[in-house]
């Protein structure tokens, strides 16, 4: 007997944010992903600079063929991990709306990626043909313009993949959610909804962009001396909102740091910023204005200290400082777990004197994603058959199911799941499959997954107390010590202050070495034990411990 | 010409929040100080356990007399250090209302040193004389019973203390605010207001601790099975609240963990936790009651991963576990910094089937500090001549500042200081003084201020990228190496899967040391500085590399 036809999606990730950076879909052998984002690490990954959605379980699949990557949105956490991405199946091509595509070949230039893959550009509300997959793509409102959604058409019905998405009536760039589309998905049958679940636990509507026109016009105003507006490089429609009140204020702008640049350079080649030539100035010019001619866009908004407005909070920048009179205003909130680094970062600028306004004084920020009302709003233009919350923590999708419950969807068509997990639409309805192997992928300098859980581990142990190694010559005769043990120890005490604690330590070495007439490999072991304990004993602290015993 | 007479008042502690944790008042040779607790480490001080106020140049002057030490209330912050600072001002007496007082003795009875020390109770609104010192204590409301701010009376004028404040016109306790007390300092003439600045940033007033009884009725009604609390061990009234809610709802309370059972029998046995002898039950009888029957009170509402909560969501609670239908209350709002931790317990509680209501979901948890309303409140209760806000973040300091000055107070009588800052309070008003050496002192298992900033930098730097050790033993005529280098290695790579790069290493330090006839410092040296080069080249990661080379 044939096998069931089944239409298969699986998010594949990590823990953290479930369905966001990269989801597959397929059927009958042929396949094609939404989105290649990149995860950040958290704060107990350490040494860790970003994450990649760990696919390798995908590129061992010898019984798919892969027809194209489709992109949502030009955000990080969505193409990201391009660069990884088209390395690994070089033959797929991409998929994305103007702007979107502008900046993957950015970064798919700096990585000397463009000339290895295909980026086919579309209009929102285009159809498109991957493979055999028909999908219609439908224009959504976030914080990044040229944003769509995903309407894939199946035989069991059609399956809507909403991407980051809230419903502004007033974005900035005057392109709305095409609702439209939405409704008519609803007439031809919406067999699943795959959804934004980020702001799940946030009531109301997620306020427009427009708020932040008035939020800056009113900074600027009061503004004495120069300005600097930090925010996310890939927020284009954020640059062009200051811009605008830049213009209205007589201000020049000057955009500074790399990513930032290049952004903005390919934002207004494509018609997505909009600002004459005579308003941007270089760094050198911005600086010889007098301070109430210029705003300096910054990046650092969560507190990066290597960024530009973490190096002005550090008074580490080479070219800029903040003095008594700036105004910097953070067009952000913190990502979870940068709270600390950002609020250090206002502090450190406050003690210089600026006048920082943030989010929770000025509507200076406002939410990309849609709230309970929005989500509600989604359900009952596209009226699924059952849905899947994806994009948020698991206390978000536990939280948008609730609601799509109590919103009239029948309770056992909401499904949650976590990364790897494939659900299998079929004639029968939505199934949950088999778990993917796979989670996180670290990547470090230039490695790939060459750092792992174990590593992060003793990161973790050499983090918290430090290590301690001791080097010792032994005679190949007697076996006993011929000089002073050497001893190596770093982030447990500053041993120049502790000669005494460092004259037991050497003192107990020597008594275990001299004293134990063993093979090396064991005496080794027993002064690593007898350290361990004594060390313990006198600080209630765990180094790692390592001793190298030569016979000479 | 004799000095003019002045009072003279120091915050004291490191960065974070200033004239938080401990603060000193002086004239004439006298002082006394008000609190003296702890600060949690920042995600990046590595492995501290926390950090008290430095003090170090408050012991090394014999120019002065302390008199007491008077304490607000019970919270960490609050008196968290007071078993060091018992031991390094060993005859001064400490002075605290009822509970403060009795969970002062439960750590100085933890610490050996109940006979050191005396501590004085008194009721709020009793009028002290500590030295010379005249002063009056006023009680005020928090998320703890027993808060008091203290009227200082100076040959100047009053200097008002407010503590850790807001004012809750329905505490959980029925004790209000003294606010005849406040009013009549102003009558009298109150020369300097410190006030609490923590929700400086927050409009409005914050809710009373009323409405968490309301949340947790509906929650309680709602739970089918077992109902988990966690929420801080110093939460008294917290506590009552919820052995409130499970009286009403016929549930028994089982109080988990040794510092929230302890806190709760004195709480208890002086009053200010009213709970029958029959609600209470042990772990062991709370297991074998039926779901809907139990609710067990949890420490580690802020994801630490060794409390009760954190253990519970990580499946290493030895006699716990959580199930599916178990409702978890987290009664608290994140720390700044803990927020990650926070969200990835939940995370896990619901991953292991609970439903888990924080604060976003419903009101389970309020401020215990006044919003700006009650910051304008307070200002306009005392009516002082200057205010000195503390309290708070740098960024908080400036916003209660700047809504002083808003509210009428003097622009230039409106003084934001950093800790270790002295405030002098003369005929002629108030100036700014001297800068207290200092900064933070960490405690680090039974160190006290031996982990200082270089070794945190070595753990940062071990925590990013490692560590690698290489020995080798070189022929103490020729040179030349007389066997394979040994190498050892952690947070950097795991070794076992590179061995080709392992064989790169070895060959740069064979090559190094053999074509190198140098003194054994120097090629030492330059071991370490050819194998930084080939790692940066090859993983773009900087570990910390040692060398000893042994002559055999």
């Amino acid at each position: 007997m044939a096998r069931e036809q089944e239409f298969k999606i699986t998010p594949i990730g990590g823990l953290g944010e479930i369905g966001k950076n990269m989801t597959l879909f397929e059927m009958d052998g042929d396949g094609f992903l939404i989105d290649c984002g990149i995860m950040f690490p958290a704060n107990d990954m350490h040494g860790v600079d970003y994450i990649i959605p760990d696919y390798r379980w995908l590129e061992e699949r010898d019984d798919i063929r892969l027809h194209g990557i489709c992109f949502t949105h030009g955000h990080e956490d969505h193409i990201g991990a391009v660069q990884h991405v088209v390395r690994s199946f070089p033959k797929v091509p991409l998929y994305a709306t103007p702007l979107t595509k502008g900046l993957l070949q950015v970064k798919l230039k700096n990585a000397r990626l463009l000339k290895q893959t295909t980026v086919h550009g579309f209009e929102a509300g285009d159809d498109l043909k991957i493979g055999p997959f028909d999908l219609e793509t439908f224009r959504v409102c976030h914080s990044i313009p040229d944003c769509v959604g995903y309407g894939i058409h199946t035989p069991f019905g059609i399956v809507v993949h909403t991407g980051d998405y809230k419903f502004d009536n007033t974005p900035v760039h005057g392109r709305k959610t095409d609702y439209a589309r939405l409704a008519s998905f609803a007439r031809r049958g919406v067999a699943l909804l795959l959804a934004d679940s980020t702001n799940a636990d946030k009531p109301g509507w997620t306020k427009s962009e427009a708020v932040i026109d008035t939020a800056l016009d009113k900074v600027f105003r009061n503004a004495q001396g120069r300005i600097m507006v930090a925010t996310f490089a890939s927020l284009i429609s954020r640059v062009q909102q200051v811009v605008n009140a830049a213009r209205a204020h007589k201000r020049k702008v000057c955009i500074t740091g790399y990513t930032m640049s290049e952004y903005a350079k390919i934002a207004r080649k494509l018609g997505y910023l909009d600002v004459d030539d005579d308003i941007l100035v270089d760094l050198g010019r911005a600086k010889q204005l007098p301070p109430h001619k210029i705003v300096f866009m910054v990046t650092g908004s969560q507190g990066e200290p290597a960024a530009v407005l973490g190096r002005l909070a550090g008074g580490r920048h080479r070219q800029l400082d903040v003095r008594r009179g700036d105004t910097i205003i953070l067009s952000s909130h913190p990502i979870p777990g940068n709270e600390e680094m950002v609020y250090r970062t206002i502090n450190r600028l406050i003690q210089r004197g600026a006048d920082v306004i943030y989010d929770a004084i000025e509507a200076v920020h406002v939410s990309g994603h849609a709230c309970q009302e929005e989500m509600r709003l989604m359900l009952n233009l596209t009226e699924p058959k059952y849905l899947v919350p994806v994009h948020g923590e698991i206390r978000h999708l536990h939280m948008h199911a609730k609601l799509a419950r109590d919103n009239g969807v029948d309770k056992d068509n909401v499904i949650v799941i976590e990364n790897g997990t494939t659900i299998e639409l079929s004639k029968r309805g939505v199934a949950v499959g088999d778990r993917q192997p796979g989670g996180y992928v670290f990547v470090d300098g230039s490695g790939v997954g060459d750092v792992g859980r174990a590593v992060i581990r003793d990161r973790e142990i050499l983090a918290r107390d430090g290590f301690m190694l001791v080097s010792v010559n032994v005679d190949h005769v007697s076996g006993k010590l011929v000089d002073q043990p050497r001893i190596i120890s770093r982030g447990f005490v500053y041993l120049k202050d502790a000669e005494d604690f460092l004259e037991q330590i050497r003192d107990n070495i020597t008594r275990v070495v001299n004293g134990n007439r063993r093979a090396n490999g064991a005496r080794s072991s027993m002064v690593e034990d007898s350290l361990s304990k004594l060390i313990y004993n006198e600080t209630k602290r765990r180094p790692m411990i390592f001793s190298i015993i030569n016979e000479v």
